[in-house]
């Protein structure tokens, strides 16, 4: 099927070709945690190290990234979809659910990922109706594990 | 393990916990077809529609990719782990052993992807030792399957 993008239907349907691990990005407001799920999230440079994430300018989370200096990044492990949905979902406390603590400079860092990240913005770059956030990488733990993949609309995990 | 980030070797480990498709991006030179292997491709936005992937400034297609106004982005599919290694392997002719055809504007076409767009480059953002390459999709193209995964240094597919 050969398409011409008149609209973003079709590149929904493309991209859901598309596999990627799930991240969520967490900051504080100044005053509480905020955080949301990611599929955006890749490295970009090793030297110096700077790693990316782009967020919707519209959501609810836009205003603290907008203004925040760090960000936590987690890459989740393959078994916390839970945790995938809970920073996806509106109108819900993302973190009364959630299992956290407050890690370098105040910032929420879940239990359980397989990875964690926290970065320095350096950059912010409007992109469409997105802003691509470029940030450098502070301090960060791992652990052994799989990631949690989102395809086709679905969370899954690597054979 | 808390690691405080002073080289890329930490970030390199921490960073093989990510997983996502393996895209190969192709353009001309003017006068023959160029092509690598890339594991940076996501998508930013859907209105206007953008998507994005880096590449290494010392890269031996950077030159190409800095001048041309039109790539060509192949997700590859789960069988094609060949055509990665292919364009991701230096000092050979990436595709005199690739199956592909000339497509909108000139752009080489792989054969066999899951999925492929032919994107209008709009910008070039500099980031690190890479570029981030922001680009507008024009026209795709789909099929069904699953895509090829790369995660912990090799090769993989999903469940």
């Amino acid at each position: 099927m050969l398409y011409w993008f008149v609209g973003s239907d079709h590149l929904r349907r493309l991209l859901r070709r598309h596999a990627t691990t799930v991240a969520v990005i967490t900051a504080t407001n100044g005053e509480r945690p905020v955080g949301f799920t990611a599929t955006s999230f890749t490295s970009v440079s090793l030297d110096p190290p700077l790693i990316s994430f782009s967020l919707y300018r519209g959501s609810s989370s836009w205003p603290s990234m907008a203004a925040t200096r760090h960000v936590a990044v987690h890459l989740l492990a393959a078994d916390q979809a839970d945790v995938a949905r809970t920073f996806a979902a509106s109108g819900i406390d993302r973190f009364a659910t959630s299992v956290w603590r407050c890690g370098p400079y105040g910032l929420p860092v879940l239990d359980g990922a397989l990875a964690w990240l926290v970065c320095r913005v350096v950059e912010r770059i409007a992109a469409g109706d997105h802003t691509i956030v470029v940030a450098e990488p502070v301090v960060g733990e791992y652990v052994e594990g799989t990631p949690l993949i989102y395809h086709n609309g679905q969370y899954a995990a690597l054979v």
